[in-house]
């Protein structure tokens, strides 16, 4: 053992490349606790990193990086990798305004070559880079850094069974630790395990060291020898092997005498596709997070020492947490009601749900498509499917929705979280599009929740409407605190409420703006100009009746959504205009968010830069009144 | 042999059950001709359904359909199964207006459990109806028939994988003709070739008869037997019984004596999740078919005799070709340009792109999602790739283009065939939604052609246009027949032009209506109203400089579009009321596809169904200003 901190000597995976293999095994324990100290300030991802810790120092210091392309699957296992590519400094910044991304990003690094976030995007984009290596006639490597979790989306499948089929040389690496952010379900994760548990693997962790130092280095004829001894000591594989990829493994994550001649073998194979299956322990090398039971994927602020994270005490349930005892609400009610995740079983609110009702909660996997035709299959066959997936990961499942649920117009209930901005996960989070992307199909209704109470009630509507399907969108976060009816009675199809009468200025609120169309309000009412705020509940069909009174009682109408353009504010539009309501002159402005990816950042700073809060609500009155800028603030 | 016409006794697949062997197989022979016949004088697809009589016939015939769920993936092989389930007097309507779809559609019938039209949904919808049951204590079998095309989605990956690992009985027939629309590419078909030549297979076609008679009916203990001649006689599979389905095959679909009591077994087991290999010949049964390069998959009318198909003489060179010469042109000039497809190298002219640059076109399969991914691969590590996709099949890749290409920026090119209405395919292959859901992305430039030597400029200018995504939408069909600039050069991005200059009326039209437009300005000059037609070229960044010039030097302004609310008459009135030229009181009124999805029909009947020709915009424009209706067509 070496006493020297040698982290402090790496600037770039460059620096590792002469490392003798006690100094990469001192990198990596350094490496870990640099995460585990950086991560408790921060917060952030953490049992993915620890997992491949080992792996991404052998990586780095096997392969030449950044011309080695190498390409982190979903990308939140990925702070070890900033740690060893000149990100160091800004650890600390992690997840934070102006800092680092909390996945790989393009912008943030040359050793980025293809950001990340959603799942199962990097066999993909590894063939990209393989497939121009071979046009260019170069001679890099391209590596995909794939989870278990990652590998059961249908994206992935395509992707293996493109490159399979392919000649180029692409390296796959399988991060197999039996856990996504939930233990993976389905038919692939119980193949890895019978591979991981069968006799080869439990033969190589004892034997591993040994069939290392016996195998002559440099090997003369890697390509076989890598072939002989993956094939001839290592089990199982077939299945990958079917689909075109020499299979190597498993091989223990853990261990860099195993890893290292392992990736250095397969670096010189120079054949086609190959898969390596690396076996991990999410967590590792951290007590606290080995022993818990979500391995600490996604924590808060913690104390090194105890584990102990720092809890902020919510003011309020949070909209997932309403949503999960409204849905289990309504299936006590009726017991046509069953309930879809596509592996997010806690984020979604399924997991209570599931407690309760275990014959009744599916969840499907990394699998948006699926899990959306699956439950229109449901729905065919008189079910009240509800069908919880985030805003942004809802996108996975667009085709679906659009063939599978509107054309056939079967009531399928689409419960989106994470609807709006989202904080620290930053763009890739977002739920910036869905009532773009649902309100323009045929046969939808759309709605959105200003409040918890209106969110149990919009639950009680999604059940209630059995001739045709429902989306409804929430915040991420906590609720606002009101009193939830106790039996919450489904909201009139496509109809609004007014929360103030004014008389000059309207503000039509689709959503979780509502708290600061009232604070704007209150500003304007102290300016004298007495303002209307009207909760949209609906996005589609709009309470068109309630739209146009606004905008003929007014001279400013005003409306505002946590989305993209061509949403609520557009149907509003849309419809003033055909019936002509608009030729009248009144002053209609929308307020969406704008045309850019907003980088993370907290709430506030993020709602104040997207234009959204009550600051500039005023502003847009006052500009469209005429009114000096100058007054707003007063 | 029996003489009399079964087919006439058949009135639904009930009266089938209690044929003898040699009836059913007479009954084929019957519905093959009527097939033949039916879509001799109608057109449609003609090879998936010949390839499926044996099995459409045998199914309903072992299974108690319509309470047996049947779910045919894709649907295009269904026309056998139309004749026998109650629509054979209708089978030359199909395709027509007011007549039957050319794909399953639950409207249509209870033979229909699940529509389709869109590839790879039925094994997750037959899971849903498989649950159901289970749910509700019921006893029925679900059958969904998918092509070895089909399987290679991801989204049917994701199906298996979650079937795989239930104990939901689910019947899963693969129906392997070596071929989807084009011949199926990809790891997968590798598979199933080695499957299918395999010595058991082979062994199996001589033997089967013998086999089958040899078995004892009805079988005692009929699971263990299924599986004792499945897995003894028969080979392959591994590679789905790694994945939780018992493998049964494969089988001869043509031969009935070894389909039925295949199926009969099948059907009594009692099991989880099984799959049923079944070999079959796309276009059996037709010698024309079965002598084509394409398997008569799909057909104008034509000869049954001669199998001589009428075409109409072209009046000017399709869209697609215009797109595919285009795109040669470009890449003459830049080695960087390449071209993906997703299994439709005929439909997206990728196949005449591929036989100049035979390494520089990539059809990846049915996988969208992957595609989209790969192209930004590609695109991240420097070439400039085309991903060439029906509008409507884009959706399956919505998520891949939010988030691995606008997110990071990169310069993929989306060619989008088959934008807006469609005629014969109807609604599920409508390109309806693409302005919308990529007009919401930041970073996007989106384009519609007019005409074809707008779509070469276009071509030109996605080529040029390096720093960020491009995509242009073209119509279905026939282009206009005007002359195409030999070295067409990049558009100005983010310009409109203007076509005619008139003083009273303006018509913005984006894409396709340009020539409906002209129409109705010339009737609108004839009523006195001189009129200003242009044409937007782009809806992302919109032409705002001349948007607003022509509500400021107008009485009206349409726009129109083919496409759904939420796109360019959306971005129009967002980017008049933000910059308070709406208060001014220009009429505008915006013309968009209905909120309906529309039946097939022909196109022009279509577009006047949709308000989207010459008359609407007439009648519109006389409507916003109030003159009387009956004036319009005066």
């Amino acid at each position: 053992m070496v006493d020297t901190p040698l982290l402090d000597t790496v600037t770039l995976p460059a620096d590792t490349r002469t490392f003798t293999r006690d100094q990469i095994k001192q990198l990596a324990n350094e490496v870990r606790s640099e995460v585990i100290d950086a991560v408790s300030v921060t917060g952030g991802h953490l049992g993915a990193g620890l997992g491949v810790v080992e792996l991404t120092v052998a990586i780095h210091h096997v392969f030449n990086t950044p011309d080695d392309k190498l390409i982190w699957d979903v990308g939140h296992q990925c702070y070890p990798h900033k740690v060893l590519t000149g990100r160091r400094e800004r650890m600390r910044t992690i997840r934070k305004g102006g800092g680092l991304s909390g996945f790989t990003k393009r912008a943030e690094s040359e050793y980025d070559p293809f950001g990340a976030a959603h799942s199962s995007t990097s066999i993909s984009a590894g063939m990209g880079f393989a497939v121009a290596r071979d046009l260019d006639g170069r001679n890099n490597n391209v590596i995909s850094v794939i989870g278990d979790g990652s590998i059961t989306a249908g994206m992935a499948y395509e992707a293996m069974n493109n490159a399979g089929a392919s000649d180029s040389r692409q390296i796959v690496i399988l991060n197999d630790n039996d856990m996504s952010i939930a233990p993976p379900v389905g038919a692939m994760s119980h193949l890895l395990s019978r591979t991981v548990s069968s006799g080869g693997y439990q033969a190589l962790r004892g034997a591993a060291k040994r069939i290392v130092k016996d195998a002559p280095r440099p090997i003369k004829n890697t390509a076989k020898k890598a072939e002989e001894y993956t094939r001839g000591m290592f089990m199982g594989g077939t299945w990958f092997e079917e689909l075109g990829f020499q299979y190597v493994g498993p091989v223990d994550g853990h261990d860099l005498d195993a890893l290292i001649p392992v990736l250095e073998n397969v670096r010189d194979m120079k054949t086609g596709p190959v898969l390596i299956h690396v076996v991990t322990q999410k967590g590792k090398g951290y007590a606290p997070a080995e022993n818990s039971a979500d391995k600490y994927h996604g924590v808060s602020k913690f104390n090194v020492v105890t584990g102990e994270q720092s809890k902020s005490i919510p003011n309020a349930p949070s909209y997932t947490k309403v949503f999960a005892n409204s849905l289990i609400h309504e299936a006590r009610k009726d017991d046509k009601v069953v309930g879809i995740t596509a592996a997010m079983p806690g984020g979604t609110g399924m997991k209570e749900f599931g407690q309760v009702f275990p014959d009744r909660m599916f969840d499907v996997g990394i699998a948006e498509q699926h899990a959306v035709t699956f439950a229109a299959g449901l729905a065919a066959d008189g079910y009240k499917p509800f069908c919880a997936i985030y805003s942004t990961f809802l996108q996975r499942g667009y085709d679906q929705v659009v063939h599978d649920v509107c054309i056939q117009n079967l009531p399928v209930r689409f419960a989106m979280d994470r609807a709006g901005l989202v904080g620290a996960d930053g763009p890739t989070h977002a739920g910036a599009f869905d009532i773009a992307y649902l309100g323009c199909l045929p046969n939808m209704v759309l709605m959105a929740a200003a409040d918890e109470a209106d969110l149990a009630r919009m639950v009680a509507t999604a059940a209630a409407r059995n001739d045709g399907p429902t989306a409804f969108r929430y915040a991420r976060g906590e609720a606002t605190g009101i009193e939830i009816p106790e039996d919450p009675q489904p909201l009139e199809i496509g109809k609004g409420r007014i929360i103030r009468e004014g008389s000059q200025v309207a503000i039509y609120s689709y959503g979780t703006r509502l708290g600061e169309a009232l604070l704007a309000a209150e500003r304007l009412d102290s300016h004298g100009l007495s303002t209307t705020v009207a909760d949209a509940r609906f996005a589609k069909p709009l309470d068109s009746e309630l739209l146009h009174r606004l905008a003929r009682e007014h001279d400013v109408l005003i409306t505002i959504e946590e989305g993209s353009v061509g949403g609520f504010g557009a149907f509003c539009l849309h419809d003033l205009s055909a019936s002509g309501a608009l030729d009248s002159g009144v002053k209609i402005r929308t307020m969406v968010l704008p045309d850019t990816f907003i980088d993370q950042d907290t709430p506030e700073l993020m709602y104040k830069q997207a234009g959204l809060d009550a600051d500039a609500i005023v502003e847009r009155v006052f500009a469209a009144l005429g009114r000096e800028q100058a007054a707003v603030r007063a």
